[in-house]
């Protein structure tokens, strides 16, 4: 099924390398070849991420545009993306390489920052492009658009928009609600907004959401999955919509989103 | 365009009374038919509702299988769903048959009561299903499971099934997020959970979802947009899913959703 | 210390009367009296119930004027109020007839229901006064008031009036803050208001909080700790202040009113 | 009745420097000496401050020592704390002149940063002091203590510790509640907690707050009433209780509490 698998580990963690490292070894066992670095995008027909779900985000936006499946070892606790645990790895790898995976597409959001009509950048997300006041002594004031009709004009102190991925992310401590990865849409959910009355909004997968930034003397930032920042002034817009390419993630056969769910929030299982 | 009309007016209110008969007369001069009654679900090819969100509500149910759009006027504030105001009646319903207006359709949820594998009752909602218990001394305590799968157990006041258009209703009230009626989801909501680490979760429109009453010593309730009340008994399931027939709706042409949204919900027009 | 200790049981629970009768025990081989029933109001100078934290609020409204401490077995899980549990009973009994104990005050809500100037009814509450609807399908509309001065009209499902006790009942299920019983405040919280924009609200504990039900064609109930309800009527007012008596609770030497907090809450404990 | 009023203008506002010109014309025709900046705090018996509520808080934190009563000219809209509206400024001016007024005693939090035992600063908040991540992407890990006794170990963005004053600014877009200043408590309220059962928590308003730095790469900030801000590094500890001194705020003599929450949070003022 698999041939070449591309193995990413997580910076400067040992046990991430050692994990990896036992990981390579089965895999040349049987019979697969493995790749590293530059190698994964033109050659892997698999990506297995050795790691948690911060390595999982990065491989996913890096690799998008590849169409590469990808599969998420889970060094510590268990994640919400990378969800084979570490004790499980073997076993669940050789049932993948069998053919007994589940396999399911997640939407990223492509985000572009312009200004006057000008393009200065574009980026990817699987979680949440986050637009966040770069100090903590203002507010920010942005009018937030869809389909280029005015939605609202908010002072806040951000502003998430979320793909169903990340609606158990970030989006969910500023009260938005948890989205199944098969619905389609797009969350907005603003952070510790000014006006009372704003609630968590899902708009359909192929809207276009922009926001307008109005006014914040000490400039914004827009960061993506939490792990990449941009700096954003006043007057610039920030664009985003569901990115073209989808990523496919690989889960073991008895991959349960309500299980995950369950036990990451506490719910109690059912006895 | 539209050749034979069915007026309904809000039961018991002058004022809808009076208002449909200047609606009958701007339609008889216009040569289009007036029929009101049983007569509707046979001859009418639109329906107008002269009453507010209520009684559309109700129509909506009621003629939903027949696929006649529907128009609502409104007597009193802006609805979400009935939305010509009474004064601009004449011109908005002669644009409408001059083939102006805009067309939207939007899904209703059909749920089944069941016991030991029996139908016990069908019932619709274009709003929501709102499970309650009966007694307010008593949580009610229920299972929640999406398309066969076990997502909770949970105590609680109650459970909504929303559907987007449901979502600026009474599942407002208990924290939901607002859905665009766009985006194909079905909205399950918690009321007064005794669990604190529950939020309403957002599962495909293709979903199945069922409510399995666990333990209600004094039984529960459930209300279809609440305009009607069965009463459901322990070890009873509620099983909800998007009914076959979608309603067609007509808004005047400079219709807005977040327009409707912002005013009801008084954000603040932009200046 | 203490020389007549009154047993309070729950009703109908053998596992109750089993662990009551091995408290008689205790206390005798102790010399100390042990009484049940009507004797307790007048002879005991400890009450122990042997039950949970409903047993408890029953026997706080119903002893509160007597001033005599109140001490809780708790047969099942910890709880908020009878936090002595079952397998500790007769250490942490022993230690309190030695004198080794924390002896906490709480306030109760006196609550008068009131029509044209007359008193229809007086109860207590050491949780919580609910009003709450009587019919699933309709909100009420009530005017809230504090010493006299206007605060809101709402529609609402309800409105509970909390004591910082009953602030992590109900009050935490319907979006209240948690409020340490030192706290001299009485909270209202409204379940599921029509308005948006409406936050619990806490008043000084020497308040006296007013709820006049504007409308409510099928009713309204009001009811105490969760226990006992009453009907109110379209009209009548429901008058709130802090009882004039208190609640004298006795906990063991090692009480942590937050610990037992991040237990019941699962806060995770420190590391 | 005041002798010497100590006029605060709003820095860099031409029209707070036209007001205060007025004021002080209309002060010196009842013959009552105006100061202005630093004979304020030696010679003034009342201050008046012609700007917002940021003006306001400004002066408090400034003068609280001098336990000199403050009034506050609103050069907009209605603020929660300066309450005269410019279009009433002589009018209610001369009343007060006349010893016609509310007078209201506000407490304030002392803040200190710690480490090691060791005093590094202390500040004054009429608000709050507000513990935020000084990184967007990342949370803040610190321990919450009351009184010496933990209370819960949080990540989050950030942690608001109000009076109930600030109940109404910063807090309440955090989901704090509503806490007339007659109640003696704090408020502890997280920002975007990653727990999600963690709850805005009220603690009696003799106690002592400490909020314990774990780990914070990026180090954070505290800042004071949204005014000034201070860096705090991992393993600080921020220890705050009530300040000594308290304010004495003036109001109009119609001065309601309610009609200004209902005015502000736009609650729909009763016909």
């Amino acid at each position: 099924m698999f041939r070449t698998i591309g193995i990413i580990t997580k910076p400067n963690d040992p046990n991430s390398d050692k994990k990896a490292a036992e990981l390579s070894t089965l895999l040349e066992k049987k019979n697969v070849s493995v790749v590293q670095g530059e190698k994964i995008s033109e050659q892997a027909d698999l990506i297995i991420v050795v790691g948690g779900d911060g390595s999982l985000l990065n491989a996913a936006r890096t690799f998008v545009d590849k169409k590469i499946p990808i599969l998420g070892i889970n060094l510590g606790h268990l994640g919400f993306l990378a969800d084979v645990p570490m004790s499980n790895m073997e076993e669940i790898v050789s049932e993948v390489l069998n053919g007994n995976f589940i396999k399911e597409q997640r939407h990223l959001l492509l985000c572009q920052i312009e200004q006057d009509g000008k393009v200065l950048g574009q980026y990817l997300a699987l979680n949440d492009a986050v637009v966040h006041r770069a100090d903590s002594l203002r507010m920010i004031e942005f009018d937030l658009l869809i389909d280029d009709k005015f939605v609202s004009n908010q002072r806040a102190d951000g502003l998430i928009i979320t793909t169903p991925t990340g609606s158990t992310a970030y989006a969910l401590s500023s009260g938005g609600p948890i989205m199944h990865p098969g619905v389609n849409a797009i969350g907005v959910v603003s952070i510790c907004p000014h006006t009372m009355s704003h609630r968590p909004l899902l708009v359909p997968g192929e809207s276009e959401v922009v926001v307008h930034i109005k006014e914040s003397d000490e400039g914004a930032t827009v960061n993506f999955d939490g792990q990449t920042s941009v700096p954003i002034s006043a007057r610039q817009d920030i664009r985003l919509k569901q990115h073209e390419s989808l990523i496919h993630l690989l889960h073991p056969q008895d991959y349960d989103y309500f299980e995950i769910i369950r036990s990451k929030l506490h719910w109690g299982a059912k006895l």
